[in-house]
């Protein structure tokens, strides 16, 4: 059995009890926001989000049913920024499916979007948690922003800072939620919570850092959109900030650097550059030390087998090829 | 002094607490988050909603920070909506203002208004209480699914049952929740949170009411938007349905009533026909019966200064010429 089936069999039954939460949240509403549920959740990936959530919470003793709500809350407002983001993207698929918005007309799929936002604070609330509410409206907040600024923002400028910054906003900060949260709904004492936090938090790095390799050298097909595209448009991740360091005298780093527009011949040859370079190892071995850091903090978490749990799902982050 | 500046008058030391405390929301954000927040404080109305919310729960005993986060998160709810439902309309103006649509890009467009959501919910959870924070998530699932309901259904139909359920929607329940939420900050007993409850959700229904009469006989130039313009959507408000009960020969009552599609002349004709009609006074004499309601629940709470401007707000309402 792989780590990928290894950690999310053993919750696998508590997923199932997401999947269904989620599809209640839109029963008794219109028949089209039903479908849309029903088309999202058949559409969803493999809900690392809400894992690592019930993981956490088992490990440091939730009751289950303010785990669940907490759980599914976010998974839900990780599945109404996507529906918004693909929206103002234009995208048409997802995970090889179609996006909502390739069926449905704008107004449609925003409302959709604000519904599931909507459904998604009503079951924080229902943690009756008052910390888990404001950590739940602060991470929409950090996401959303960071949303705003890649999308207002000029291009990308390729410093550590921003992109750091960015990919905290848009992937970290939720998987920090997620484990932060599950140790709120537990009653955690603070070291036990922080602990849970950084875990998350480092984790959710290595995530997105992996997702961007995968956005260089990741199979089109199994990814399920066009290799190179953050780079077309315009976004500098880490394997282009490492190229750029450590390639100061290649004439793409430079314009790269500068914050040059490129044509689609430039960017293809940057594109072959970075995969040829050790840039995608360099990155990578930056997610492995977040790995690290995050399984640093697991350590001082209660062994059992939700924690064993929790190390698989950190290795299987930086090990995916999708 | 006329009834809209007295009871606005007596808080309007807090409605600039809740301007101003909105204008915080965006401080340290993007810099086009903070205009747009300008904007759209500069666009503000009457601020009804904050207005009621701080005048019972200021009748009520309310704490004054509780108070103020609460009356801020309904009016950034509220305005989060309008940015969302003036995108999807395509609307250029509100309140003869121009929209944020009409300004900025339709992804900006609704990523601010995502991030106001998100503030609002903030604003929610800083009172520190579950209840407000319940009935804030459901009150946002209730608006936006009657939007949702509203762009997805067929032409609305000629019935009462689907006009009340729709204006509950889209106006009464955030008026209910104004006046509720305030009772709940202040820990009112039962009965007391329930007769503020009625309160609001009868001046709600009232306030709507007005709104569909004043798209029939309101001046253009005031209501900040052309007359008639429910009827040329396929919207049927109440005087609409007033004048199909009450003329039931009438052959443009009947296109209607079988919800049938008319043209501009046809369109042109029933609006006049139903501006000629008594169909006006006996809505406007329905609002007015809310009014009555809401008036003999709000007897029953503490006689003060704030239940008077409460008595006037309520006036105000059936009274208003925009």
């Amino acid at each position: 059995m792989n780590k990928t089936v290894s950690f999310i069999a053993s919750v696998q039954d508590e997923l199932r009890e997401v999947e269904d939460l989620m599809r209640r949240q839109a029963e008794g509403y219109h028949p089209d926001i039903r479908a849309a549920m029903d088309l999202l959740i058949s559409a969803g990936g493999k809900r690392v989000r809400p894992a690592l959530t019930i993981l956490a919470g088992k490990m440091l003793g939730a009751p289950p049913d303010a785990l669940l709500s907490i759980a599914t809350a976010i998974e839900m407002l990780h599945t109404a920024t996507l529906v918004h983001d693909d929206l103002i993207d234009g995208s048409l698929l997802r995970r090889g499916m179609p996006t909502l918005n390739a069926k449905w007309s704008p107004g449609a799929t925003v409302l959709t979007g604000d519904f599931i936002f909507a459904r998604a604070a009503k079951l924080a609330a229902e943690t009756n948690s008052v910390p888990v509410m404001k950590l739940f409206s602060k991470t929409l907040t950090v996401i959303v922003e960071g949303e705003i600024a890649q999308l207002l923002g000029s291009r990308c400028t390729a410093d550590r800072e921003s992109y750091y910054k960015r990919i905290y906003a848009k992937t970290a900060s939720l998987f920090e939620t997620s484990a932060w949260a599950a140790a709120m709904v537990s009653n955690a004492d603070e070291q036990t919570a922080e602990a849970a936090r950084r875990y998350g938090y480092e984790i959710g790095m290595a995530f997105q850092i992996i997702d961007d390799i995968l956005d260089f050298v990741g199979d089109q097909n199994t990814i399920g959109k066009p290799v190179g595209g953050d780079l077309r448009q315009g976004i500098v991740t880490l394997p282009a900030l490492h190229y750029v360091e450590t390639h100061p005298n290649d004439s793409y780093a430079q314009l790269l650097r500068d914050g040059e527009c490129m044509n689609n011949d430039q960017i293809d040859c940057l594109l072959t550059a970075i995969r040829d370079s050790d840039a995608i190892q360099r990155s990578h071995a930056e997610a492995e030390q977040y790995v690290a850091r995050g399984l640093e903090n697991l350590r001082s978490l209660p062994a059992c087998a939700e924690r064993y749990a929790l190390e698989e799902l950190a290795e299987y982050i930086v090990d995916r090829k999708f």
